[in-house]
């Protein structure tokens, strides 16, 4: 293979990836425009989290990508202690669901944006929460890595929300 | 960027996706190893899918890699009517959980030392159920897309399999 051919092939793996990404985002969309917002906030089951704070979790991990990519800051920082922090509580004081969708397309539209300047490089870049020297020993600790293992996180979560509407 | 740093940009990408799925499935063999196999046959609910079931549909599609990746033959062919045409049915007739760990660690065996033998090359190759004339239109429909939709898959059921055994 020359030059241009390996370049063309890992932008096309990369391109992939994304392209799955977006469509386990799209999943996570659907299910929370399928019904009336009521249907989300609703406990299933004792123990069980609702989908509105699966829909917060989510938000949150995908705001969490700003910052270890390089990107800036969160964009939501509140919505750790409720989110991340904290396992679902009905009486906790949560942003309401069209809050949280528009949260959600801020979040994904600066991660998107993003993505389409970034080469294949800069995905083999460190992301910022380890060290050069550290990276040197672990290059697999990339921005690569923060894409695949949240888009996994996606899927997780899309199928525990697909469970709970049942 | 020279052709040597290329290849082993594109042999570091490929290699974090395999070390992911390997997550994936190490996260459903931990789980199925965490309860007496009597637990894993228990209907938790109406209308849910028992974990004994998840784990031969996960299984199944497993054994589908290896025809879609050009390795051979499906091992478990009998596995898709129970576990890939139906929902789970109690009454089915099915393996035993001895029986289907056995065959989850066979599969995983089986295209984990296929996975160590694939170039770069190979991975951005057709996938077996898409004709060259199609993928010359839409180059995504390669190897390395089999392996992060199963992957997601992976961990779409995961998701399921952990809130199931709450």
């Amino acid at each position: 293979m020359n030059n241009q051919t390996t370049n063309a092939a890992e932008h096309q793996i990369i391109k992939q990836m994304i392209n799955i990404w977006t469509a386990q985002n799209k999943v996570v969309t659907d299910f929370f425009n399928k019904h009336p917002d009521e249907v989300y906030t609703k406990e299933v089951a004792p123990g069980r989290n609702r989908p509105i704070y699966l829909f917060g979790h989510l938000i949150g991990a995908s705001d969490g990508m700003i910052p270890l990519l390089g990107i800036g800051e969160r964009h939501y920082p509140q919505l750790e202690a409720v989110f991340l922090a904290s396992p679902d509580n009905a009486s906790a004081t949560m942003p309401s669901m069209p809050e949280l969708k528009e949260m959600w397309n801020t979040v994904n539209t600066t991660l998107t944006n993003h993505f389409n300047t970034m080469q294949p490089s800069d995905w083999l870049d460190r992301h910022t929460k380890v060290s050069p020297e550290d990276f040197a020993k672990e290059p697999h600790r990339n921005k690569l890595n923060i894409l695949l293992t949240r888009t996994n996180h996606l899927s997780y979560h899309s199928g525990q929300l697909n469970l709970l509407s049942k």
